[in-house]
C-alpha cells in the first residue's frame, strides 16, 4: 500500500523511536520536562521568536492563537480556503466567538489591498478586526509556497491598522525549502506562528506555537483550558526534536511531487496543477469518472489518495514515499484509469 | 432640522400615542398581554406563518433566529454586506458560535449557484451549514428591493440541501411596495422572517419574528435568555399594531427618495445610485471633499445624513419627511457643497 | 380576579399612560431620546452613580453587568437562590462563560466569611473570581430586605480581594422602604446596580443599570449585542420616570403583605414566613393538599398565586392590590382550603 | 529529590519506553492507528462500556464529556471540590456554557437527596440539569475511595430524573484497589467515565473517555474541535497499554501512604487525615509555620510536596516512590519542621 493521502500519515523512523525511548522527561505541566523545554527553546530559535509552546496538534495551536490575540465578537480575517475555515470545525467562532471574514485570495495570500479592505474598524456596531490570518504553504489551494514579500506585505497592511498577524505554518518548512529562503524570512513579519513537527518533518505527534513571551504565557493557559496540558511530554517531544533535523528531506518530497505531477499530466483525462511543494492536485473530470470511483480503483491497486473538492484528487508526497513508490504509483494509475 | 440619517428616527404620531395610551395590557412574559397577543397573531397573518413573536429590536429578532435554527460551530451563509455581518457586533459568532460565510452577492442576494457553492456539508472536519440568510430590502447595498423570484431561487437552493432560510425583512414592506407584490410572496419561500414595526412603519419600538409554532416556541425561550422578555408590552405593541396600517405610506417615501436622487444627481460631484426604495446612496468623491466635511456642512444647514462607506453618504426618507422637506434639503445641499 | 402571582403584573395607571402619550422622543440608539436621557440621569442620581443605562428588562441588565465586569471562565459568586441562578436560563454561563459559585447564604446575603472563602484566586488552574453578586430584596427567599451593613460587609470582603460587586436591586426600593433607609445606603457599597421600574414601581417596561461612566459605556455596547438597543424608547421611559415617583406606595404594599400573612397564618395548615416586604411565602404542606390543588382552588375563586418550591405558595402584593382585595383574598382562601 | 507533589510526576519505566519504541502506528485521526485502536478496545473492556476514546489529558476527557452530554445553559451538578470545578479553568462554563451547581458533598459524593434536590427541572426560566458529575477517588478531599453503593445511589437518583451521569475516574483504579472491588462495579452505574493512564498507572501521557458508541462518536468530533486529534498516537498509546497492567502496583502506593500518614501524625503540629488511597493530607497549622515555609524547608531537604488549601500540605505516593523513600521523607520532615 502506498499512502499518498496526506503527509500526516508519516511514521516515525528508528531515530525518532530511539529518541522517544531515551527521552529525559518530567512533568511538563509544571514546566519541568527538560526535553519539552529544550524543544520549546529550539523551536523559538528556529522561527526567531522569544518563546514557543509545545501543543498536541496544529489545530490546537491555531485555536489557541485565535483566542489569545482576540476578544469575543471581533473578526478574524483570512482566505476563504484556509485550514482554520475548512478543517477546524468552526472553532474560531465556537470556542472564541470570532466572526470569520473570508476573502477569496489569489494563491491563498490576501493582498495588502484585501487586508486593508477587509479590516473593520471598531465602532458602535462592530467590534472590529482582531486578527489577520495567513497560511504557508497553503494546503487547500495545492501546497502553494507563499513568498516572504507577500507575507511581509500582508502583515504590514495589517500592522498599519494595529491588527496582529498569525501564520498557520503547518507546512512552513516546505515553503522555505521550495523558495530556498531561511524560514525566519517567512516568520519575521508575523506576531505568532504555528508549525507542525508531524506532517513533512515526520514526528508522530505535536506542533509548536511561537511568539512573544507574553503571548506564550497566555497561550499556555489556554492550552490547559483546551485540555492540551500534557505530563511527561518529553517522550513525544524527543522525536519532535529529531523532526527538526528533517527539513533537508523536504526537497526530495518536492522532487517526488514534481515527478508525480509530470506523470499524472500524461494520464488521459487528468489535469494537474503544477505543484510547488509536496502536494499534487489533479482535476480528474476529464476521465469521465466520479472522483469516488477513481479513488476506489486506486485503492484496489494499493494506492491511497484523497478527494479534495468535487472532481479533484490530492496526492501528497512525504518521507515514507520513495522514488520507486512514485514510479509504481504512476504505473498503477495508468492501468487503473 | 431635517433628519435623513435613517428611518429609525421616525417619531410616533398621535394615532400611535393614542394607542399606547389606551392599550389593554397584561404580563406578556406569562403570555397574557392581549395587545401583544393580537399583534403576534396579526403579524403571523401578515407574513403567512403559523406564529410570531414580539421582540424589542430587529437585532434581537435576528440573533434569536440565528440561534434557534443552528448548532454551535455551524456556518451561517449570507451576503458580506448583510446587517447581521456589519451592524450586530459579531453576535452570530459571539452569542451562538456560528462561523459566518460571507459571499459577495450581486444586489445582496446570493444566486442559487452561490448558495450551492457556499453550503458546506457536514464532515469529520466541518459542522456544515446550518442557516442561509437573506435580507430584503438590502440596507447596506442601498435599500435594494429583492424580487420574489430571487428570494425563491435562493431559498430553493438552500432547501434542496436541507438548509433552512431566514429573511431579515427589517424593511420588507418597502420591498413589497417597490415591487408591487404582496409581502407574502417575499416571505413564503423562507422558514423564518424578522420585520420591524419601527423604521418605515413608524412604531417607536419593536420588531416581529415569525415562523412555525415550533420555531416561535424556541424563540420565546431565547428571547428570555437575551433579556427580551417584557412585561406590559402592550403599551408599545399597540403603536406597533397601528404601524402595520402604515404600509401605504411607503410609496410616498419612495417617491421622495426618487425626487431626492434626481436632485442630488444634479449636484456637482455627486454620483447617485438610482434608489429602489427609501434609501439614497450618493458617492461624493467627485466633490473633492471629505465625507465628514460634507456631513458637517449639511448639519450646519440643518440637514442630517449618514456616512456609509469611505466616500458615500446615505439619505433615508421616511414618514416624518415631507415633499417640502425634500425640496428644502436639495436647496440647502446645493448651497452647502 | 385578584392577581397576587407577582408584582410584575402591575398595570400602568393614567398618569403613566399620559406620560407615554406626551413623551418627547428621539432615537435612543443615537443617544438622542430626551426622555431616556432624563431617565438615565435621574436613575444615576437616585442610586448615586456616575451614569445609568435604560434596559428592556431586569434580566438584560443583570446579564450585561455579569459580562462587563468579568472575563470568560471567571467565577461569579452568589447565593444559590439568587435570581441570576434560578430564573435567567443559565445566562451567566451561556452568554458570558462564567462559572457560577453558589453559596447557601442565610437570608440570601453571603457573610464576609462566605465571600472570603468563596473567592478564588487566579492561578494556573483557575481564572479566579471576577464578580460578587448580591440581591436585595431577595426574591426567592421571600422578599427579604437586606440591611445596608450586610451589603457593606459583603462588598468590603469582595473589594479587599479586588473583586467588584453587582447588586441585583430589582426590588431595591422595597428594601429601602422596609428598612427605612435611603436607597443610596444600599447601593453605595457596590460597583453596579440594576433596579426595575416595572414590578413594585408599576412601570410597564424597563429597568436601569447604573455604575461608573466607564462601566455604562461598556454596558451600552453589550446592550446592543444582546438586542436591547431601542429606538424611540422615550415612550416607555416616560412612564418609567413616573414610576420613580411611586416609591411611597411601597409601604402600603408591605402593610398589605403583613395583613395577608397574619390572615393566612390563621388558615388551617398554612405555615407563613413573616414577610419583610411585599412577598408572602406560605408552606401549605399542613393542609394535606398538593400545591397545584391549592392554586387551582384559589383560581376557581378568582385569586391567583404562584408555586414557589414543592409545598410553598407565593403571594405578592403590589399597587393594583387594595386593602379590600386583601380581605377578599383571605375570605376566599378560607372557604377554598 | 523525592517528589511527592503528585502522581502526575511519575516517569515511564523501561517497559513503557520499549513499548513506545516498538509501537505499531498509523494515522489515528483516520482511525488507523492499530495501537490506539487496541488501547481503546481494551479500555472499553476494562470499564465495561461499548467504546472508548484516547484523549491527550484527563481535563480534555472531562471537558468533552461535559459538552457531549449537555446543551448550553444547562446545569452540571457536582461536588464543590471536584476537579472540574477547581482545576479546569472554568471550562464547563467557558467552553460549553454550563451553569455549574456545586453542592458541599460529604466525602465528595453527593447523596441521593443532594442529587434529588440539586437537579433542576426544565422550565420557562431554567434549562434544567443536563449532567450529574461524580469523582472517584476524590482528589481535593484527600484521595477518598468512593464505594460502589454510593456511586450507584447517586447515579440512580440522577437517572430517575432522566439526568445522565459522568464519572471523573482519573484515579478510579486507586479506588477499586482500596475498596477491593472490580473497577466495573464503580463504572457500571454511570453513563460515561474518564480515567487516566498517567498518574498512578504511570503512563507518560493520556487518558481514556468511555461510554456508549453514540457517545464516543460525538466525543471524537469534540476532541477534534478542542485540538485533541493526534496522528501517530500509537507511540504514546503503547505505554498506555502497558500502564493498564500496573493496577497491581497501586496497593503498594496505598501502603506507603498509610506509612507516611502514621509517621506524619507523629510530627509535632501535624494533623493528618487518615489516607484511603495514595494521597495524604496534613494540616500543618499546629506547627505555627506558614505552609509556604514548611514546603520551603522540605524542598531544602530534597522533599517536594504541594500546598492544598491555606494550611494543608498534600503528599502523594506513586510508583516512583519506594518504601525507603517514605522512611527518608519522614526522617527529613522531622528534622525540617
Amino acid at each position: 500500500m502506498i499512502d499518498l493521502r496526506s503527509d500526516t500519515v508519516t511514521k516515525p523512523d528508528d531515530r525518532m523511536r530511539d529518541a522517544a525511548y531515551a527521552a529525559d522527561v518530567g512533568d511538563a505541566v509544571y514546566g519541568e520536562d527538560p526535553t519539552v523545554n529544550e524543544l520549546e527553546e529550539r523551536a523559538a530559535d528556529v522561527v526567531g521568536t522569544e518563546a514557543a509552546l509545545y501543543v498536541p496538534s496544529g489545530t490546537m495551536g491555531n485555536q489557541i492563537a485565535a483566542r489569545v490575540h482576540t476578544e469575543r465578537g471581533q473578526e478574524l480575517l483570512t482566505d476563504e480556503k484556509s485550514h482554520i475555515v475548512k478543517y477546524e470545525l468552526g472553532g474560531a467562532a465556537d470556542l472564541s466567538g470570532l466572526q470569520v471574514r473570508m476573502v477569496d485570495a489569489d494563491r491563498g495570500i490576501p493582498t495588502p489591498e484585501q487586508i486593508a479592505n477587509g479590516i473593520v474598524q471598531e465602532s458602535l456596531h462592530r467590534p472590529g478586526t482582531g486578527l489577520a490570518w495567513l497560511e504557508n504553504t497553503h494546503n487547500a489551494r495545492g501546497g502553494l509556497a507563499i513568498e516572504p514579500e507577500k507575507i511581509d506585505a500582508a502583515a504590514k497592511a495589517a500592522h498599519e491598522r494595529d491588527v496582529p498577524v498569525h501564520l498557520d505554518g503547518a507546512r512552513m518548512f516546505n515553503a522555505a525549502t521550495a523558495l530556498d529562503v531561511p524560514v525566519t524570512e517567512l516568520t519575521e513579519p508575523v506576531d505568532s506562528v504555528m508549525f507542525c513537527l508531524s506532517k513533512g518533518l515526520g514526528a508522530p505527534i505535536g506542533s509548536m506555537l511561537a511568539g512573544s513571551e507574553d503571548f506564550v504565557e497566555k497561550a499556555c493557559r489556554v492550552r490547559k483550558l483546551f485540555g492540551g496540558g500534557l505530563r511527561q511530554a518529553g517522550i513525544i517531544a524527543a522525536p519532535g526534536l529529531e523532526a527538526l533535523g528533517n527539513v533537508d528531506n523536504l526537497e526530495r518530497d518536492h522532487e517526488h511531487a514534481q515527478r508525480l505531477a509530470d506523470g499524472l499530466e500524461a494520464v488521459d483525462g487528468f489535469d494537474v496543477q503544477p505543484p510547488e511543494t509536496n502536494i499534487v492536485l489533479a482535476d480528474i473530470s476529464g476521465t469521465g469518472l466520479e472522483t469516488d470511483a477513481v479513488l476506489d480503483r486506486l485503492r484496489e491497486k494499493d494506492v491511497l489518495a484523497t478527494q479534495f473538492g468535487p472532481s479533484t484528487v490530492r496526492f501528497c508526497t512525504h518521507w515514507n514515499v520513495s522514488s520507486d513508490d512514485v514510479e509504481t504509483v504512476l504505473e498503477r494509475i495508468e492501468t487503473a484509469v
